[in-house]
């Protein structure tokens, strides 16, 4: 027998909670996508992508996960041999150097303690002593899903350019919820999912690709045909894709890059900065201690450790059992060491202070005592202007 | 102003109509793909496609469209320098061409004429010929949605696995609707895509991966990373996926499944039969030409020569602004000589007689007389058991 309990809420960084709109727009019956209506809305779903990511290059929707565009980006650019320096972060930024391997490329890492950014003097360094300029692309995760940790990819991406080296950039956590103003900073290469910030299930990865990837494009010796950009170029001229899309997907991203929109960006983001806010302050009043600084903490992620002697695993079996939250185990090195808490996309005040209240009670059924009342400190901060 | 119109119908060879309670599962808030609840639906969707493939191998689910399936089984079975025969009976069948010579294969095509299929004792004769057993592998269109031609797999893999090579098969418009034993006909490697017979919207992929194929897969040198099936296989294991699936969709197919488990597979499979063989009685009933022999006729996609004097895109036309109903155009070289409709998955005796009806209407507003009836002919194949 089951009780009634309420649905699953997602406070993980991804999937995140979808719009009822958005969900309304991918039950429909799915168009034909050589249709002239499938056209026109894969047209503007596209224009209004590359004005998000303030870019004239090209933004290419791909059917598949996240990671397919990772590899879209280095299987288009990366040819066996060429030298990528792959600044690691965490689990993400270990991806990259993973792909770029599977691709034959010499791959040398500058890894950071878990929790801890890109230093970018220590980069500086780095490609300054890279005399003959041997490093042909950067591998950058702006925000660090695995650990809560926001790199600072305008400076990053400046240090590139300035060496002639091309950026390539994982923005999955963050495009949409922090502005990236990919062509004023000099991003080459950034990708994106459908399930985070653009408010959509997971099932879409979009990549965007500027002049420079183009001019490595064209020598690069890597095997691609699903992840052949030329393919994607050719088919966007006529407002089309090489392989069948998932449409029902591209409808649901009309409907939310239209809910960006009418909320206009700069409020989403500012959105995003106050839920941050927010959360810690809390988490602090709990007296919980954060895996990262204040300087580099995500908008969109936030990392905890546990109270001691109390689990990870039983602070997220509490959320689930007793109020159907779900929050995030730490992952390979951090799992059980600490939780994540996802806000990005469809998360609202309300959410946060939920969230909070339910870690409260959660904790306290576990014989933690907390410091003070976490919604105190969230609610205080909600009159602060940032 | 927009008069009120009846919905889009799409008797294209996908996507596909879906059933409303597959939609439904699709619009439902995503679930987290570590969950325990998503474990437990992805595990019983993998165990239902193999039965469904009557296969012992593997059977993974990859967020993405057919063509990224379809990379998939080439990156992890061809190395650089094999040697591939590819049987092409239209674009599909060179579509597998095209990515084997992507990752470097040498690819040597037998081809078909549009409306053929693949002649059984040439591959026999091509096959003995291959004296030192250069052939590492064959690829093979089931049915070459091109020009709906239904190839005779089971002689194929047959001749195949008695020379030594591995059969790679795309059976996206074929599987679910037609009887596919993959182990009791020795095929190794299948892919197939979720807008079909499996009556989803485009954007998941399958792929059925047999014991020869992970021989070959053990020492493939071809680079891959979001395609790579022993990701999937290590994840499998824990019923789960190396990475963020489409989990709504994953949600859909669990219903489709079930639907048609409840109607019966050996029901499904008779019922496509039936309708083969009603849309032929009426297309010849109105005096048309089909491109493809009865002998290997697609029972989920046919292609029509119009009459003289009127063109395909006049048909398609008046279908699609008098009923709003879809078919499809040829490709490449058949474009405007013939148009196809496509009658797979959620498509019943009505949908068939409906289009039917309109077709002749249509042809009829173009000038053109009907030589009978189609729906006579039509409903007189009702009766006919088969």
């Amino acid at each position: 027998m089951n009780n009634l309990k309420p649905s699953q809420f997602l406070m993980i960084p991804g999937p995140t909670p979808v719009p009822s709109i958005v969900l309304d727009a991918i039950s429909q019956h799915p168009l034909g996508h050589r249709s002239q209506e499938f056209s026109a809305i894969f047209a503007s779903v596209s224009k209004e992508l590359q004005a998000l990511a303030q870019t004239k290059g090209d933004a290419f929707i791909l059917t598949g996960s996240g990671t397919l565009a990772m590899e879209a980006a280095i299987s288009n650019t990366i040819s066996p041999g060429d030298k990528v320096l792959s600044l690691v972060t965490g689990v993400f930024g270990e991806r990259w150097a993973n792909i770029a391997q599977a691709y034959g490329a010499q791959v040398e890492k500058l890894e950071c303690q878990p929790g801890k950014a890109v230093d970018v003097d220590q980069l500086a360094d780095r490609l300054s002593a890279d005399k003959e300029k041997s490093i042909k692309a950067i591998t950058i995760t702006h925000n660090e899903t695995s650990t809560g940790v926001l790199n600072d990819l305008r400076q990053i991406a400046y240090l590139t350019k300035k060496h002639g080296a091309l950026s390539i950039v994982d923005a999955v956590t963050s495009f949409g919820a922090i502005n990236i103003p990919m062509d004023e900073w000099h991003v080459d290469v950034m990708i994106t999912g459908s399930q985070k910030a653009l408010m959509l299930p997971p099932g879409l990865a979009i990549i965007f690709f500027g002049a420079r990837a183009w001019a490595a494009q064209a020598t690069c010796k890597s095997p691609r045909f699903y992840t052949d950009l030329s393919r994607y170029k050719k088919s966007l001229a006529a407002n089309t894709v090489p392989f069948t899309p998932n449409v029902s997907f591209v409808c649901g991203l009309q409907k939310s890059l239209q809910l960006i929109q009418d909320e206009g960006i700069a409020i989403v983001q500012a959105r995003h900065l106050k839920l941050r806010t927010m959360l810690r302050s809390g988490l602090r009043a709990l007296g919980l201690r954060l895996l990262v600084d204040d300087d580099f903490a995500s908008p969109t992620i936030t990392a905890i450790l546990p109270p001691e002697n109390i689990s990870v695993a039983d602070i997220r079996k509490g959320l689930k059992e007793d109020f159907n939250i779900v929050v995030a185990d730490g992952q390979e090195s951090l799992q059980g060491k600490i939780f994540r808490i996802g806000h990005m996309g469809y998360v609202f005040e309300r959410d946060i202070l939920m969230t909070l209240a339910c870690l409260h009670a959660v904790l306290k059924k576990l014989g933690y005592e907390a410091l003070q009342s976490p919604i105190q400190a969230a609610v205080q901060t909600l009159s602060i202007k940032r």
